[in-house]
């Protein structure tokens, strides 16, 4: 079999200018070893629980990874043929190795994109793996991550460790009882696994299975969460079971960045609506907004940190939606305001010192226009990394060029893989740090920056930044 | 008489660094002579079916080409004294050498432009010029191509076979008898040039000529063009018709990208406003928006690939418009949201496998927020290239660095080179296959593809993705 | 004392590409010693006519400048610490040595900002410190400034010659004497500062002094500055006041681009509802929307070019608002549309040939698709330099590379500082004049301009352009 080989080569992602390149070794060389933080992520804890082993490359891969089938929908793929879940958690009959050989047939789909970076780390570091993958060398990769999957050192808690991950904060719903991970605190394993604490379940009365959440809340707080005293009192008993779980952060993931600030009678009115079911669209919108000012001020309470991740219009794939339900990749970015839209919270919250809220964005437009100088400028602001879409050498290079200038490197906070494939937190990281050292590179090679002050701030996007951000010890 | 040379640099529009242009240049290599695909693009049948001469520099290099005498009013120069004919089509009785004196003299204000990089390239390889324009080689040039016009070697058909251009796509209006690209069939030159559907001037009703077009539109179809139903007959009956003439696809210039999903009984109500003149400015825009659906409902059944290109706030210097009228370098881009707007559409056809529709954009702040994310998802979008101001050297880098890592390189489909100007065409393609392969070179320098995957993706982008989206065999 | 050298590298700000580096460095030299022409900008016009020298570091460098106290505020430092003025313009009792100090220890959160670059310049060249400013420099720093701000060199006027400043125009509002205009011009000094037309102040009536400034403009002009024609005449009597003390420009920093083209009994009414304190905020932003084409239409009379710089969401903060009032660094950046915004004033005056309106934006995603185009077709609109927050080496390149392509260079005007921090004039040029060369010195290397080119356009674009843009003789 004639295959080509697969490489990862030492300089992937710097600059190609001799000297900008050498600086950016330098310091990356200093970072890549660091310890892996993963302040948010989506993860799954059961697979830490159990540290049940893996079973094949398609169903740990391909079928939880929306970025690859996305892409392979695109170009008129069938999900059903790739071993995609259709609404209800129903799984296709698929001959998994019938669906990996499709994915290998069709990876040049994924040229220029990070999902491509990411899997050949994957292959080639986690794996071990020496040829490329092509529709030839299909099988030979789905034998061998199989078979490296039944050993004991590809194990959930193996890799853990293997790819020293220091932190690592899962994303749970208001409504989750996290026995998962009282199971993990439990064991005798010491892994740090946390979890965050995201009630855009309680919270988006759009949301399909909102009833269902309200009941569970109901039932693991017990207060009355029909009433807008008893439903704030949920929240705050929510938070301190997450913090018991080892939470330093929530999140909240609405369509727009809009916040509210009305009085505790408006709330009163506003929250009788929602549960009444008697709620316009504008209510479902305007009760978004009052939480995440409710939400700000508990984080006031009880330190956690507040991420905000706006924009993303969910589901926009009718079809899809009543074929394959939520998450197939159709979530499409939307422009988004965050000036006058934060500014009712800000009211509130905005100059208290030990509050952090870290923005978010699908909207590049925003990094220079609005995120940077709201960072720039608010105690309580900071920038999240480049996300989603934008998580890509390309998109952290604007990012940097985007926010430094106004809002520096301190008031951002490292990097965050946000991810729920568990093997390529690695490579993210390691992509994350190349970038930010070719980034640091060229401003020492234009004589912006001392070669001295690069090495810190290259720990410092590392390590530091997001450890202070997040109240990581 | 002192000049400056002109000559045009091998390494032009490669980057500087020594490692990544030698990877551009071997790229280049392999695509610099690919015959020319053209799929979309404004060039005037009747030249290719008289075939008769072009007279002088002015009226075919200056007259016609509103990248240049909106720079040149801009700077305060009177449209007279250019020769740019008046509203009506009135040509102002200007010498034309002297305006082309005024054009050389004010040469300079292209600099940096894409305008000077066509023009230049046209001077030099069309013309073989090798002193510069300026205003001492204002009468030389005006000389030079007037030979050369008057010559057979630069009559429109020998410099199409010179060019070696494999396909041109025309566009002409619903309206159109489409005479001149029967004319070419007929002919026995077999130069392949085809017409484009642009119903745009029978279903804007704000275009000052609706009423002329739609009487025109039934005329042709013999159908009752104001009722729905022999609406859409005639349109189906055109669309047929264009592609007895070749057309694989249609176009819609709309101001906005809005679709819309009504009912049969309220597309009947809605119509019935439009043809009765009871409509209002939102009507306009929902009958513009409900056309895009069904356009697309019978590129379903027909097979042609649609292409949409919206968001010109057209004819924006009222006074000029006035004296002037349309299309005289006066349309000026808006902010466009595709999100939203597509969504009516994509309800009906979105997961259609063998519907291509092909978004372009004059707001690139959409590029990585919205479009990239929906052509890297629904199977029936594709990205059109950049666009009209973005039809340059920064703006095809932009449009890759911002949409490459999300909808991937297969998600696009080539050049378009969307002109008038005939001659500059080998000039925009030449363009826009220097700047992917200094692209395609960076990647690979940077080591995030590689060099055999760059050469194919070069290839892929002069030729290969160009003709399966436009359906060119 | 260990301390770490200061130096400013010649190649700072050139890309490190040996060949575009050398080229850079070839166009700067031709440039990097031209007078400065600050055309634009808000130094204290006090200071030149007292000639009184400054007295420390802190009240001089830092208290002043919103760009370091809004960094140490994001941070969480207090601003009483750092000496900064409270609401009503209390000064807290804070030792200035003791601010500089909490400077010089938090001086690393500037890396990667234009701050940084400009006061490196500040010490280096104005004061000739050789060591870099941290904690255990501060002191040394503090007393070095100190002795030098107590000799006559370093008064304001010998700074300004030894800086060769050959054109300074500060701002003033329209209720603004002009008294030390007056008594700088009535001097026997000789350095060319002028004042500018901002009459903001009697058109915003949402400032809450509205009433005092229009109290003050009546007194100074002697007209009924309450009825729509005295006040029209008040305003022509400032104009031609600041004329005569050599003001070229107006300056209008409203919140939006919005301008309206009403009917004289229509400016009657909204007139009569703005003076009779019955306006809404629709008539407030349509009085500043009228009363910008008011001003174009004054400028076709008097030929005073007018500067508009929309787009600020100001004193963003409402804690701060209220405990230390406006320009806290509190100003935040909102999405700006300038397509429909400029029409109704176009409509008007936008065939004019002999006006120049400068369009500035803080919101970048309009460079390549509003603000280009605009200018490449209007002749009275030209593009002002990136803006505050884009006035950083990031925010220039990107100026270049979105505008350049549709506007060319000579639809722009050269750079302006727009800043109160005096000592910063000669960096802030320097900056821009680097990234401009670093810019042409690319298009060079990539041959898509001539050398020949490069160097007369470096000249234009540090001398030419601001000259003849902004009427200086």
């Amino acid at each position: 079999m004639m295959t080509r080989p697969l490489t990862l080569h030492p300089d992937r992602l710097f600059p190609a200018d001799p000297t900008t390149r050498a600086i950016a070794r330098t310091l990356y060389a200093q970072v890549a070893d660091l310890p892996i933080v993963s302040p948010h992520g989506h993860v799954d804890p059961s697979w830490f629980s159990s540290d049940a082993p893996w079973t094949d490359a398609t169903s740990l891969l391909l079928a939880p990874d929306h970025y690859l089938f996305r892409m392979l929908y695109s170009q008129g793929l069938d999900l059903d043929r790739l071993g995609i879940a259709r609404r209800g958690g129903v799984v296709p009959d698929t001959d998994p190795r019938a669906a990996w050989r499709l994915f290998a047939e069709h990876y040049p789909l994924f040229r220029g994109t990070p999902s491509r970076l990411w899997l050949d780390h994957v292959f080639a570091e986690v794996f071990g793996i020496d040829v490329a993958l092509e529709a030839a060398t299909a099988d030979l990769y789905y034998d061998l991550i199989g078979e490296a999957l039944a050993t004991e050192a590809f194990r959930p808690r193996a890799l853990f460790e293997r790819f020293r991950i220091d932190f690592l904060a899962t994303t749970e719903g208001a409504q989750d009882d996290l026995a998962h991970h009282a199971s993990i605190r439990a064991s005798d394993w010491q892994g740090r696994i946390v979890t965050t604490y995201r009630p855009d379940g309680v919270i988006d009365v759009e949301h399909e299975q909102f009833a269902g959440a309200m009941e569970r809340f109901a039932e693991l707080t017990g207060e009355d969460v029909h009433e807008w005293r008893g439903y704030l009192a949920a929240h705050a008993k929510r938070r301190a079971a997450f913090r018991a779980m080892g939470a330093t952060a929530t999140d909240h993931g609405h369509p727009t960045a809009q916040t509210a600030n009305l009085s505790t009678a408006e709330c009163e009115s506003l929250f009788a609506r929602i549960v009444g079911g008697t709620w316009s669209a504008a209510d479902a919108e305007l009760f978004r907004a009052q939480m995440l000012t409710e939400m700000a001020r508990m984080s006031v309470e009880d330190g956690m940190v507040m991420q905000i991740h706006p924009g993303s219009f969910r589901n926009h794939n009718a079809g899809l939606f009543a074929s394959h339900g939520r998450d197939k990749g159709a979530d499409i970015p939307m422009r988004t305001d965050y000036v006058s839209a934060l500014k009712p919270m800000l009211d509130v919250v905005g100059t208290e010192r030990d509050l952090t809220i870290i923005l978010f964005t699908l909207d590049e437009s925003s990094y220079a226009r609005e995120l940077a100088p709201l960072a720039g400028h608010y105690p309580c602001l900071k920038l999240g990394p480049a996300w989603w879409f934008h998580d890509s050498p390309e998109g952290m290079r604007r990012f940097r060029e985007m926010t430094t200038e106004t809002a520096g490197f301190y008031n951002t906070v490292g990097f965050n893989d946000d991810t729920r494939a568990f093997l390529s937190i690695p490579a993210r990281h390691d992509v994350a740090r190349r970038v930010d050292c070719a980034f640091l590179a060229r401003l020492v090679a234009e004589h912006r920056l001392e070669d001295w002050e690069a090495a810190d701030l290259a720990v410092e996007l590392t390590s530091g930044l997001v450890r202070r951000a997040y109240r990581i010890a």
